[in-house]
């Protein structure tokens, strides 16, 4: 095995089906051979750990705590996927509030025990939400926490590729901006499907305008869909994206997808969010610009970081974030 | 990307823990882009393959299909975890005539669909029954399916890593033959644990003979252990090590740990059988070799050889082989 770095990633929610699932992927892909698996849910964390064990990584040097402060102590690189899920007879705005507080302890512990965090990505519920909390409480740069934004734009290359029944790789430029599901904004105008725009084959008996919005709603609704068909949320590709998001801060190749990113400039019409642009991903983390688009894809794309910036308002609202103006206090890279 | 080899590579009970995250590591791994996902499961199948499309891999075609012909079509490398598992009242009887008749016709799928498979691996259990009758009635030569037998092993090197406090890979030469759990061979005479002779160890302070004894339970139990923490079967370190297996015949590069294999040689004392042995694997397949041990340990094969042969001669009784002077007219290569 040739790792790509040393240096010590920690997978926080390691006992759960994504974050187990990564630390066999993150090894792998021979990222590096220094794991450290993070949960609060000690017996599964330990069954989780020998399975690890079990595969006989060469190389591989995998620890398993319980402990935060000992798993992210010298931790270069992070990825959670440790929030809580949805449970019966929770609000949506229990979840919210449950979520991003476990989020803005996550960056108070960056703070404390990871302040040489390279890059983390953030991956629970709801991402862009709890990614911005992280942050802004970690004290980090701002491109140093990103979140996974991908699998609405791989979703979308994988409903255009079965209509058109052309294999996957033959869609291009699939691209999802802003929030997820029902919140993203569909940038179709630079999508080809085997060399041919999008836009000519939309109201075409090829894909009718029906089909197209048929097909949106299926992208949407990608995640319940897994639910639906498996009896379990998507874990495989969250776990694989996510990584693939890593290994471009560590080997500087680049990654193909959108990611969620810190966004704040007034000029442009985002302020202090955290929400999927054009990004580039290198080793000094996350970088963004304003995505190319029509006027009503970037019309959608301020909707959708309307819609996201009123969460962050609750969020604000419930005291896990603090005021707008407060922010500067807490994380002076903001 | 850079895949090994464009065959494809069928992966049977695709819809499964182990057959699901073994599709997503044999693309990371980047085997082949030729992946079909089978399982008679559809719905459950169609969520699996979602999420591999969802994945992105550049450059797979990945198909899925509930049609075992379809399936097994063209397949150049195939691996099966597609066993039932056992049910509330089900007797070991049950399990045993269940698993090798799902075998039985797996082998006969094979020769109609597939008689030019390079490599199978079996992985569902009893594995070396299974991979035995399958063998039989597929028509293939001997080397051409292997079953995986190295987690016991690896659980041995973990568990001696875990005593002595060292990394896992200065554990070295950890070895299990036969068959598995209960009726493993423990090959301890090559075993080094950081450079020491794990015989110049075993009866000493730092391992005590009642440590050792404790030890090796835990490493035949290290699959109910598993079951214990996780709440169900292990499917990752399997997964993994299964493809590795496959991995080794198409890169030639070879496979660290032992396999079942094919064994007939009544000079050996081994008759018709599957089971442990050491193994090379290359692109032929597998080729085995009586390992090297101490008299006590051949012993103890002989005795795994026997409680296997005693399986494989139930099995004959149920019908699902042939009687072992008939293996020639069903499979000329035996």
């Amino acid at each position: 095995m040739s790792y790509i770095t040393q240096d010590k990633l920690v997978i926080l929610g390691a006992a759960g089906a994504i974050g187990s699932n990564m630390t066999q992927s993150a090894l792998t892909m021979e990222l590096t051979p220094n794991v450290c698996m993070y949960d609060p849910f000690e017996k599964g964390l330990e069954g989780a750990a020998e399975e690890i064990y079990h595969c006989a990584f060469p190389g591989a040097s995998v620890t398993w705590t319980t402990d935060i402060g000992e798993a992210l102590s010298d931790a270069k690189y992070l990825i959670s996927s440790g929030g809580a899920p949805r449970k019966e007879g929770m609000t949506r705005e229990d979840l919210l509030k449950g979520n991003t507080e476990i989020a803005a302890q996550l960056g108070k512990d960056i703070r404390e025990y990871a302040p040489g965090l390279n890059f983390g990505v953030i991956i629970f519920n709801p991402a862009d939400i709890t990614g911005l909390t992280t942050l802004v409480h970690s004290g980090l740069a701002a491109g140093k926490i990103g979140t996974l934004a991908a699998l609405d734009s791989t979703r979308l290359q994988t409903a255009l590729a079965q209509h058109f029944g052309v294999e996957q790789d033959d869609v291009t430029g699939c691209r999802t901006y802003g929030g997820h599901g029902e919140m993203m904004a569909v940038f179709q105008s630079r999508a080809k499907v085997a060399g041919t725009p999008l836009t000519d084959l939309i109201g075409t008996d090829k894909l009718t305008e029906e089909d197209w919005e048929k097909l949106l709603e299926r992208v949407k609704q990608g995640g319940k869909r897994i639910i639906q068909l498996r009896g379990r949320s998507s874990f495989q590709s969250p776990a694989h994206q996510s990584l693939l998001m890593l290994k471009a801060v560590m080997d500087g190749q680049g990654y193909p997808w959108p990611s969620g990113v810190y966004v704040d400039d007034a000029s442009a019409g985002f302020e202090k969010i955290m929400m999927a642009m054009e990004t580039e991903l290198g080793s000094e983390g996350l970088s963004w610009s304003i995505p190319e688009g029509t006027e009503e894809e970037l019309y959608e794309l301020q909707a959708s970081y309307q819609h996201l910036a009123k969460l962050r308002d609750e969020v604000i609202e419930m005291g896990v974030l603090p005021s707008l103006n407060e922010w500067g206090k807490v994380n002076p890279n903001l």
